[in-house]
């Protein structure tokens, strides 16, 4: 059987992100029934004037996404909502009209954030994005860490309640792309 | 009295941008008690790593954010949220900690959409980003431009209810904006 | 082959309620493979205190809900979100712990209301719960009827074109509830 | 000077409430130049055929609210939004239309949970509702208590770092209702 490919997204540029580590632990201990691909959302500011001429590297990234079976999103939290940069390759990946690369795609989050509530409040606002992009969120678990600094470092998941968490989620999302695509 | 200063932002670079229209109607049409300057949201991709040595136009942005009495915002919606370039704005002008540039700002949203939510969608989320901003939105009136095709023509806004509406945003902001300073 | 079996809720108790015409609509052209039966939200105010010895009416309610292949909900929108007496019976379906009657249940919302936005911050905030409540919403078709008195009068929907966007609803969310117990 | 008069609201009916310690805490601790007067949310399904002849206990009700300065609400958060008892209240209070008791007071909220996100979703929520009502609600501090059983005794605040987000809280809300009567 081939194996399942997930795209991996991670919703901060910063070297040493959180959500980076989380991503890392993903692909390190995903099942060996599917391979995470972590793809750069480091694209140009989106232009809807662009998007009949698209640029090189966001062809490539919508064509990533399209050979995806599956979605994993690791994002921080910025200003209670979904960092700018992380929505500007979601804006990219759903267009032009007609050709949205996302389209279908069964999706998971986590998200890490140095605060007590972890960066659930981008979560739900990603998930009302899923209803126009039309993507099948999984419901649980929920992968939210809290006080990130305790739990992470030297851009290393340290903390066996967020690996196991980690490896809960990923293994949800396989299952119930399985689900969908029956 | 010195002129109350309205810094506007729109959400969108399309050059006929719906939103362009709203916004310069508010310009055109503002009360002579305020002045609007619309300031660019063109700035690189937020990253953490950069934030304590600022690129050059990100600095002349929180400059011009710093010294408005209080923000005009017209955005369309992309994917049932904010546009990813207007919240990358809103990420850079809110770092770094202890250093938020619309910090106490009022703010007043207007949104155009082609279609029959007229953009209210992006308007709730960037109601949420406000309150970690510490800024105050107008409650009312809530200017929301559906169908946008059919009233804004050649980048112009030509429906007299729409024109009006802008008005009736800009007058209210002013108010509520003295209201707070009292 | 048995008929598929939908439990539908109205988020009003109002006697000409533009929802309850909604659902009346729904379940007289309900394609056939399924029926739809509406079960009365009319519920005592919820409290915890009360979960371990149900009222008779509430047990009563969470069988219905048991026993549905999918559920969908026809409601306005009260103050920008769901109405109280609706969450109120949602809030009783989904307890004692351990005993969620929702639990894994497709589901669809259509709203309706007299103003512009037609419910859809209603709807925005039941998908929220449905994220707890391990539902499956239905992404489209999203069915809000805007400019209500237009298109419902005498409790009957009137307008061609949301008597089809009602159908589309219903037929879809059989496939997608099909589609998920593969 | 007299006293500012605040209205508490308590989202539960449960009698060993968390949310309802909560209450009890600001109304001990409440700053002299106040007051807060709790005031029961236990009324009828809200039904919009009755609201022309309201229910007495809703007369009341209304009437507390009216005369309210400022509202203090305290609530848990049931299946990720506002608990449908406290949101019914709401539905009431700001019937029938043009008779919104709500209509331009100042607002707080707080809440408290057993789990890790402490009832911070159905604040989100409420606050939308506050767009409609034409409230004012109060940005800083978010009062969310997390783990609500380690800090909440025998219907008591045992913890003092939960007691002074309370008392900041209140403190807070009366400064900005005295900023926006001046």
């Amino acid at each position: 059987m081939e194996k399942m490919k997930i795209v991996g997204l991670v919703g901060s540029l910063r070297k040493d992100s959180f959500n980076k580590a989380l991503m890392a632990e993903a692909v390190e201990n995903c099942p060996t029934e599917a391979e995470i691909e972590v793809v750069s959302i480091e694209l140009p500011l989106f232009n809807q004037d662009q998007e009949l001429d698209l640029p090189e590297t966001v062809k490539n990234f919508k064509q990533k996404i399209k050979s995806a079976d599956a979605i994993l999103i690791a994002t921080p939290e910025y200003n209670y909502s979904i960092p700018g940069v992380l929505k500007n390759a979601i804006d990219w990946a759903s267009r032009p009209h007609g050709d949205n690369s996302l389209e279908g795609k069964p999706v998971a989050i986590m998200s890490a954030s140095g605060g007590m509530l972890g960066g659930a409040r981008a979560q739900y606002h990603l998930r009302q994005t899923f209803i126009f992009l039309d993507m099948h969120p999984l419901n649980r678990p929920e992968a939210i860490v809290t006080f990130a600094p305790e739990k992470i470092k030297d851009g290393i998941v340290q903390d066996a309640m967020t690996k196991e968490k980690i490896l809960e989620l990923v293994t949800a999302l396989i299952a119930w792309t399985r689900r969908l695509n029956k």
